[in-house]
């Protein structure tokens, strides 16, 4: 039963954003992606960020956010959405589980974090 | 700002269980443990394990366990309970994330993740 050798990949690095030291941890599973982006060292709001299945193969699904864990607040949806989309589609529409612990929520601090999570593509 | 040095430490590792092939990944956060235990590759089930706060200093905190994602099933909470309980009063009753994807939930088996999970141990 070993034989089909489901793998965990994870990559993890840390880089400043505005000054700020932002720690990244992303796991590879078959049916998510697993997204830690923490700049107080905790797990912070948890998030699934999902394609909606309803839409037509052609066009690019959207995607429905929830906060399983913590502060249920809409900004915190706008991010995730903003940092889970890219993943998601280049993971195949796989649905994106986010832990979000940030300082620095900014439009300009979001876009750094896009291209550090994109040097922890395990997708 | 970034001189708290916030650190996310990871340990991951894959052994057999009962002939079955069974990945963790363990990860440390200020406020929390994420434990993944998997069969199958997938995030599978989320279940939160708390101690419960409101239990006096004395005795040892009893935990709840509640499904974030996936099939709410007794046998997932008692799974939980019995794989987390240990983990969370080592980290100083800190709460506790489990990811469960098994083929094989037997005492047994659990046991032996038990063993596994305390080989990544990064609390």
């Amino acid at each position: 039963m070993s034989s089909a050798e489901p793998v965990v990949r994870t990559k993890q690095t840390e880089k400043e954003v505005n000054g700020i030291s932002t720690q990244v941890v992303c796991t590879e599973f078959s049916n998510y992606i697993f997204i830690v982006l923490t700049q107080y060292g905790k797990m912070g709001t948890l998030i699934s960020v999902t394609p909606d299945s309803r839409s037509n193969d052609i066009s690019t699904p959207t995607l429905s956010t929830k906060v399983l864990l913590g502060k249920d607040e809409p900004l915190t949806h706008v991010c995730a959405k903003n940092l889970a989309t890219s993943v998601s589609q280049e993971a195949g529409n796989r649905p994106v589980l986010l832990g979000l612990s940030l300082k620095d929520s900014s439009i300009d601090a979001i876009t750094q974090m896009k291209e550090i999570i994109n040097s922890c593509k395990v997708w």
